[in-house]
């Protein structure tokens, strides 16, 4: 079983989001373990202080060390875990990939340490194994950033998806971009379904698909495709396409 | 006031995230009007079915076009607005970032539509404005997705933040990371506050500042670096911290 800790000043965040759907399943299931911990409540000023003023100057408050330090202490002293990682999340931090996610559905143990409008002590980073940010956008917290690291490393956790959908043939990990997809009413709103699907096809279907997962990918994320190793009939068939593109143009 | 429409099949997701903080301060001073709706509610199926097999085989399930339409229609029919996204939360849309948060903030009304394990019928991507992705990774859904953009979007919107912080000084929208900030104690386990910062020289601590944080711009994010036009003095520290670091390898 998975231990997941979270430090921060929002435990009420969490309430819809680790009870429903995946994660709701996995901690009903007992795959998971997940607790959610105020740090304020470790403070060890009478006034459960957390922030302070920065030294030197400048906007805004920091959160301070002691809170954070002795919340974690709590947690190691409560049940002591060798393999774990203790992620803090922060917009300088690491851009957060597919690829942690793999790693951190291998740990024992993580904790999440998350701050709120304000900045961190510095030495709250030495406290930590990773300094993790979700993206290139500035958020209010840290909370979201850890609801969706759990999310993406607990799906990858086995028994956890069941036969619902497959971790392996999502995109970003085929390394393409899914191609389009139709399901029942065959038209909707004057909009049809391409007749190849319909037509029972397998092999045209089949090509029908790579095709259209190549082009989506090309059209849209070209990115993707620089890193992709290509089969010949992937050469051939993203050939056709740019040629086909250039005509749309 | 902006309002905010979510359809989602797991509508309580919504209830920690969007009641607490920030988003929760901006819709009790009326500044936002956020609505989550089951988009099963609006199926025309008497099983309320949302789902169905794909044409031409494979694995997992597809959202139908028409319950996601018809729940669209009900959010116009009962106040139409004009400026508008409609938002599809996709593994393959494109990348969100800071710009398209501010692009967001200029609307008047946002809607996210949130898949959850499948993947959807073709024709619903005619009926929205923006297919956007969080990140290169996979999510079980696209709630958390929506709670980042709406988290994202809602603290740029004017009096939102107040002056607890100031949107405009955050990183990625400078352009360099935050320099290490220290809040008290001076000292806490052996860790101690860097002096320059404690001894009350601001032309120092500013340009100690400036050049840490181009410090951790250049080692954790490199890419940040080129984009950015640097001032010569930035261009004078920058060769310093080069020389610097050469020394600690």
């Amino acid at each position: 079983m998975m231990r997941i800790d979270v430090l921060t000043l929002f435990p009420r965040m969490f309430d819809g989001p680790l009870g429903e759907s995946i994660i709701g399943k996995a901690r009903e299931k007992g795959l998971l373990d997940i607790r959610v911990s105020n740090f304020r409540d470790y403070s060890d000023n009478k006034h459960q202080t957390v922030d302070d003023y920065p030294y030197g100057g400048g906007a805004g408050m920091l959160l301070k060390v002691q809170p954070i330090h002795a919340n974690l202490a709590a947690i190691e002293a409560e049940q002591p875990i060798e393999k774990k990682r203790i992620i803090l999340l922060d917009p300088a931090g690491k851009p957060f990939n597919q690829k942690m996610a793999e790693e951190f559905a291998n740990e024992e143990q993580l904790i999440f340490i998350c701050g709120h409008y304000e900045g961190y002590d510095e030495r709250i980073r030495s406290l930590v194994t990773d300094e993790v940010s979700l993206g290139d956008y500035v958020l209010t917290g840290g909370e979201l950033g850890a609801m969706v690291m759990i999310d993406a490393t607990v799906r990858l956790l086995p028994d956890v998806l069941g036969n619902q959908t497959s971790a392996q043939t999502d995109s970003h990990s085929t390394g393409l971009l899914e191609h389009p997809q139709y399901t029942r009413p065959a038209e909707f709103a004057e909009m049809k379904v391409p007749e190849v699907l319909t037509n029972g096809n397998h092999k045209l279907i089949a090509e029908w698909q790579l095709k259209e997962s190549l082009r989506r990918t090309y059209l849209r994320r070209p990115d993707m495709l620089e890193k992709l190793p290509l089969t010949p009939e992937m050469e051939k068939l993203l050939k056709e396409i740019k040629e086909e593109e250039k005509k749309t143009d």
